[in-house]
């Protein structure tokens, strides 16, 4: 007979089990095309035991999107990595916008965040929250680090927040874009990233008052 | 009896028509709720009438989807009239990144972009065709201005095409991202765009080595 614990291990294993099939079945098919009965099926247990597990297809929906925000906790332990003691910004800023890049340009990323808008008018309430609980504390870690970098007279920031809209601006606006509107999914895999993070990161220190070099900086001073 | 040029302008009033309501049925409902029963009752015409405007609901849905491109020529008569001779480039930059936002914040805007976006996995031609002839040209007029500036030697910038993306990018990223997730379409209603506008063209411009007057070029020339 299988012990208690056994019991709870099973349970949370067959949890994971039914949300991961549930991303899969509600990417493949959108809010309105997914059943119970389809992500039961993906999940290889009884539709009842789905039922168990969630209430109804929205709060399953709600829990799976809510679930994502956890990847954007990475990129925020990795700014703090590379800003944080940083002895050369430029190149540090570099990997970090190119570690951003490839981190969201995922396909997976991309076709959640096609559905998550595409549900917003309906679900306000879990895109809202999505967008809080992923986006917006990584725009939080990126204001927190420029604010350091400006204590150490790296670079000059009157407001951390609107220069952490502005990097992530410059990098994300146009790919992003790409790939929701030509359903391009695989963009990460198709496209060298590095020109685009370079490109953003130097107009950024410009814009932001870093001195790289006196030649560099307008080549009058 | 009606002359035929009558009939004509009859039919080409009623096609405006048909379209008119599809946009707003395409809208309300999304693709997959949209009916052409739906939209012949908005538009206050036959289903038969409809039909013989438009073949099916696809090509319907293509068409209105392309005709709302022509609202981006708007932004690039714009962008010719406030940079073609500018003499006070920081002001004129200023007041587009304004108009910018202003036109794309719009609500049926953001509500016509959630649409093409959560289309463009089933009909990534569609999606495509909006983005190559609303945005693109849009970027495309943005680049010819800034290189236009480069060779009066107001703005230093190698990559023309690269400066408009940034240009954007720091202007839309976030009222975009945050109007897609919040479902919140009221947004140049309800926001004063004037701050954001300003701090995205002052990084912009010294991103890209415009010199405003030397105390304000980083304190030290």
């Amino acid at each position: 007979m299988p012990s208690s614990e056994e019991l709870e291990r099973n349970s949370d294993r067959r949890h994971r089990e039914i949300r991961e099939a549930a991303i899969g079945i509600f990417l493949d098919n959108g809010y309105e095309g997914a059943t119970m009965e389809d992500i039961a099926v993906r999940a290889g247990v009884s539709k009842q035991t789905v039922y168990k597990h969630f209430t109804d297809k929205q709060s399953l929906f709600a829990d799976i999107i809510l679930s994502t925000t956890g990847d954007m906790s990475a990129l925020v332990g990795l700014i703090a990595a590379s800003l944080g003691d940083t002895r050369d910004l430029e190149n540090d800023l570099e990997h970090l916008a190119k570690a951003f890049l490839v981190a969201l340009m995922q396909p997976r990323v991309l076709r959640l965040r096609r559905l998550v808008i595409s549900c917003a008018d309906r679900f306000p309430e879990i895109a809202t929250a999505w967008y809080e609980q992923g986006f917006e504390k990584v725009l939080g870690a990126l204001a927190t680090a420029f604010r350091a970098l400006a204590d150490r007279d790296l670079l000059v920031v009157d407001d951390p927040g609107a220069a952490a809209e502005h990097f992530v601006g410059m990098l994300f606006w146009i790919p992003v874009n790409k790939a929701m509107f030509t359903g391009d999914d695989d963009f990460a895999a198709t496209h060298d990233l590095a020109p685009a993070a370079n490109s953003a990161v130097r107009v950024f220190l410009d814009g932001y008052g870093f001195r790289r070099n006196k030649s560099q900086n307008g080549g009058q001073d």
